[in-house]
Formats: C-alpha cells, structure tokens, sequence
C-alpha cells in the first residue's frame, strides 16, 4: 500500500484478531511448518464445510489458484480466454502463463463486473473459459454467464478475489456461495481483503473431475497426498505442477481470521451500510454514483467505492480527501490498454471499462475504522463542493 | 514429513530461534503484511551485503524461483534445459511448464550432483540452460559447466535448494558462494532446509541484464516495484508473471533465522563431522560409501547420507534404525523413470541416478539434535550387521 502519514485515516488496515502469532507457534511446536500441514486442513475443511465447497486447496495467493485453474483445463496456446478488462492483471496473466489470448469483456454500465449480455459474440470456437470477476464483493450475473458457458461448452472460473462471505441469488431464489458455483472458483487472503495472511488464495474445485488432478498440480505435480492417505504405495512426478501451496506459518495465521470470519463480516457489512445510507442525498447532489447491488447480489462490506461524473471530478474529490488527511484510493487502470496488451487488443473500445478506471475512488474500509473516522470521512465527503 | 512417533529421533524437525512470532506480529503491527515489504527487504539485503549477490527476490517457494527463471530465460516450447535426474521434480518441472523439453543428466559416481563430464554431449542447437543442482550443499564442478555453457552459448542456473552458506573453490582458489556463479540461482527455505520458512525460497540474479525484468515478473508482470522508488508515474500490466512474492508474515519469520545464520551453521557442520569421523571405520567395513566432499567444493552440514551398497542392505539399515525408534529417510527417485516422465525420456540408461535412488539413506540432521541423540544413532549403526 501506499504510505500513509500516521495521522491519516489510511484506505486499508490489516487487522489481527489476536491468535494468529499463538497459532504460528503452535504450528512451529508441532514439528510441521511446510504445506498441507494442520492447519491448512483446518481452513480447507471450514470451506468445505460451512461454505459446502466440494473441495478447497489453499494457495500462496490468487493468482496461483487462477494458475491452477488454466492448468487444470488444460490452457494451450491459441485457446482464447475471456476476461473483464477492468480487474486486477492476475486475473489475465494466470492464463497468459499457459499461453492462452485474452479477450477482453467490457464492464457493465451499472457496476464494474463484466457485462453479460455481450459474452456471447466475444465466443469463438477457440473459446476455452470465461473468467468473471466478482467486483467488490458483488456478484456477476452467474446464471446469465453459466447458460453462455454451457450452450457452448466453455469453462467458467469465478474470480471471487473480493468475494468472501458473497452470494448470488438465481432465477429460482436460491443463494449459492460466490466461489462455488462455476467449474472453478478463486478466492485472496491479500492484506487487503476481509480476512487476510498477508499474501494467500484458495482454489475452489466444484466439479468432481478436478479433484484428484488438482490435489497433484498442487503438490508440484507428485501423488504425495494420495501416498500420505495411503492410497498409493510411492509418490513421485506424475503430472505438471508446482509449489502452490502455502507454509504452515500462513495457514495458521489465516486459521485465526477464519475463526472470526462472522465478527469481522457483521463489522464491515455495517460499515458499508452507512457509508451508503449516509451518503445517497450528497451522492445524487453531485452526481456521483454509489455502488449498485443488482437484486440477485448481496454486500460483503470488501468494498465502499464512488463512481465520479470525471476524472477531474475524482481528482479533485480524492485531492479534498487527502487535504483532509483521508487516503480514498483509485483501482485498476484497463487492462486491454495496458503497455503490456495494447498492441494485442483487438480494437474494440471498452467504455464503461474506461470510465471506471478514471471516476472510481475507493474510501476507507477495514475493521478497525471507528465510528468517529467514518463520520469524519462523511463530513468530509459533505464539505466537497 | 513423515509422522514420527513421539518416542523416535525424527529426520528433521524445524527450529524456532524464538524472535519468530515478535518480528511477525511486528508485521502485522506495522499496517503491511503483504510482499515487498521491510522483512523482505530485511532479508534481501541480507543476501546481497552479506552473500554480495548482485540481486535478489524472495519467493514463495524454491519451486517459485525456478519458475522464474524460465520466464526470465524466454525459455520456449521445443527447448531443452538438462538437468540431472537425481532431484526433487520442481528443478525439472518449473522448465516443463514453460514448454521445455527435459534432458536428464546423469550423476556422478562419486557424488549424486551432475556428473559434468557427459555434459558436452547433452547439448544440442535447441539447449537453452543447464541447473546443476548442489545436491546436499556440495557443489557442482561449476567451473567445468560454466565453461561447457560459455562455449555453447547456454544459459547457467543453480539449483542450490540446499546449498545456502556452501561455496566453491574455482580452479584459482577463490571461494564463491553457491547461488552466485550461474547466470541465475535459487535457494530453498522449505522447513527440512538449514535456515527455514516452512515453504519459502530465494531467487539470485548474477547479471545486470535480468534485474529490471526479475522485479517485474515477481511483481505479477507490474511495474509497481519501481513505482514505489518514484522511477515511473504510474504502474500498471508491462510483462508476463505471477505472484512470486511471499507474504511480510513468512519474511519476518526467515529474519530471526537469518539473524541465527552462524549458530544453526556451526551446529549443524559440527554434527555432519561428527557423523563422518565417527562412522568412516564402520562404513568401510560394510561397504557404505560416506559422502565424498570433492576439493572444489565445501561442507554446509545441509545432510549426511550413506550410499548402501545395494537396495537390499539399504532396506535393512532402514528397518534396523526403525527398530530402534530412529528415523532415517530415503530421496528421490530418479525423474527419468517417472510415472510422468517414463514414455518421453530418450532411453539413455542413468546408473548413478539410479542406483542413489535405490541407495541412498539419510540420517537425522537438525540444529536441536542432541550429543546423547547422535551418538545413539552412531551406536545403532555401529550395531548394524
């Protein structure tokens, strides 16, 4: 993150619930501090059980669970993979690893996920996967994306990075754990997010044909599991793969969060629902956007972001900000006119990508934020002319 | 690792040096937990002063810094990197999942590193890069290699997952650190090595020409590393890469070892003399070869193995020290004949490979072994008929 002065209200604020370094040390005594140790199998089975995720493999960080994704569905070179050009670059890159072209995917005009209603001439017959992202917590149109995928055999892997603790309600009323419901789904434990290791991910796995493949992709590409549950007589090299899987020292550290998930979510989604009520007349006033939770999403407090009518706006609105000792931050610049892709782009302009990569500012969220420095932050944000 | 009961001399057992959990919770305090921060710093500095190695990046894994050094090489599908077949999969898979074709190398016969006299005739147009691995913290014949690559144009990266603090004495006498003689090397801190993170690892850039692109690829394919230094406006998608950069959390905790380096090193060597002087009558008697320190090369106390004379007697020095609540483990098995890499190798017969992974036993090798614990492992072998 940036540096903040120490008299800033900073945008983000790793929180430590107070077991974590009891953990660590509890993991250190066990002899045990390498991966797939016990707490990873704790934190695993908290997904597998409270989420009913048909199986979970803690990573290093999100990107290495996308990585596992594009490996697991066998990525080739050529094979296209569509992604929203309004995300964080891992999101392609994981992909790119294996070779794959990127087709990016405009955002929708009402919420920066990607827009549904033009995958499907973004589909080709080399079209492998589509890889939504589930911006600030804030579900993609999933059975929109799912009839796509499925009407023309695609994968879909969820970028669920934001999505913690997030859900998406279907055509039919049910709630279902953002994460668990495409082919694959990926989560982060970044120092940004609600709960936190520093640097971390999960690999969600939904669809029973992953399972075993994913468990040796995770183990460097050796039966090392399946030798310690005593279902083969020897490991070794049997497939690609690599060191994907986190310390023991993470684990345990995330083990912590984990158990204080339902506190740290009551606290944030509480947070999200002031700044929101707080700020709707002053909002419509300038003619700034608050986040729009279409029917079938739900909050997660991730995230509490401002969609400004310009770039100057933004400019001037986090100027004001930072005058008054408040780091609201921006996000993503696009992807598709990255140095990196701009020459690889296809040409077609992307709009609403571009819009929220110059108006979006992002406020300060984190647990520890008081009800005194969000009240500060609406004042401020009262006092902007 | 495999479990132990609470009665046995394990293999390995992790060290805590005790300033683990402070420097962590320091992290945690600090308001940055995730990579590229003041531990990492801390113990990349460490490297570069103390090791004077031009650069260097932590990574989460040996399996990582690998990885990156594919990337780093441009390393294409069709080329072909030799690498022994004595060695744990991730020195050969990090270059598979670039495209690579494998050329297995066979071992010395004196030493289970690769045996640089058959090298020559490994190579051909489509060889990218040679990794010798310094298998137990004995070096490679580097200057042979080096020579061998400078020839033919070749690439140099140095395994040296278990060489940290080891050296090699070039042909005019000089001492180099392992890690950084090769165009590129790699550390582990995976928790069976001598100083530990629980999964962790170091990449080592000894040439100019790749430190700009080594940040970048650590940094997801960002630029971010130099904004942060204030050398560009704004960071954003310049390259391929991945989330290479381990979490505050583990950096802190490979601090307090760093900090510990000279103590854990002069335990551990002592044990490794220890174990070498009082076994060399009882070895020669058997027919079990100690290892053979080549005059290039130096003592790490990283493991001390015995070469069997055959799988059978290995077996049954396994079972013996079993039997007496000792735990002595057997390495790898040769890559060449995996499950995964069986139907493409070339069909050259690797007999030193093979017969270290019919052969070779290591014995218990951690800092907090005691005298009284060592001395009843010597007493067991000495019992050993």
């Amino acid at each position: 993150m940036l540096k903040t002065p120490s008299s800033m209200i900073p945008f983000n604020k790793p929180y430590l619930t107070g077991k974590e370094t009891t953990y660590i040390s509890k993991a250190v005594q066990s002899g045990k501090i390498s991966g797939n140790g016990a707490y990873t199998h704790l934190c695993q089975l908290y997904f597998q059980k409270q989420y009913q995720f048909l199986k979970t493999l803690l990573t290093t960080s999100c990107s290495d669970a996308l990585e596992m994704s594009a490996i697991l569905l066998n990525i080739q070179p050529r094979d296209e993979v569509i992604v929203p050009s309004y995300t964080f670059v891992s999101t392609a890159n994981a992909f790119v690893r294996e070779g794959a072209k990127i087709v990016f995917c405009d955002s929708r005009s009402d919420h920066p996920g990607l827009d549904e209603s033009i995958l499907e001439e973004l589909i080709t017959p080399r079209t492998k996967a589509i890889v939504p992202v589930h911006y600030a917590g804030v579900a993609s149109d999933m059975d929109a994306i799912m009839d796509v995928a499925a009407r023309h055999n695609v994968a879909v892997i969820e970028d669920a990075a934001h999505a913690v603790d997030a859900y998406y309600i279907d055509r039919g009323g049910r709630r279902k754990r953002l994460g668990g419901i495409g082919d694959l789904g990926t989560f982060s434990f970044h120092e940004t997010k609600n709960i936190i290791a520093g640097e971390g991910g999960l690999l969600i796995i939904n669809r029973d044909s992953f399972t075993e493949r994913a468990e040796i992709i995770w183990e460097k590409g050796t039966n090392r599991a399946a030798f310690f549950r005593g279902e083969v007589d020897k490991y070794g090299w049997v497939d690609i793969g690599s060191s994907f899987l986190p310390s023991e020292i993470v684990s345990a550290f995330l083990w912590a969060q984990l158990e204080n998930l339902e506190k740290i979510q009551a606290k944030r989604i509480s947070l999200w629902h002031h700044y929101n009520d707080a700020l709707a007349d002053w909002a419509k006033h300038q003619g700034i956007q608050l986040p729009i939770i279409p029917p079938y999403a739900t909050v997660n407090g991730h995230m509490f972001y401002l969609v400004c009518e310009s770039l100057e706006q933004r400019q001037q609105l986090q100027q004001h900000l930072k005058s008054k000792d408040i780091q609201a931050v921006t996000h993503y610049i696009s992807l598709h006119s990255s140095p990196y892709f701009k020459a690889k782009h296809d040409g077609r302009e992307l709009k609403e990508t571009d819009r929220y990569s110059d108006c979006l500012l992002r406020l300060p969220m984190f647990y520890t934020l008081t009800e005194t420095q969000q009240q500060y932050i609406i004042d401020a944000l009262h006092s902007f002319n």
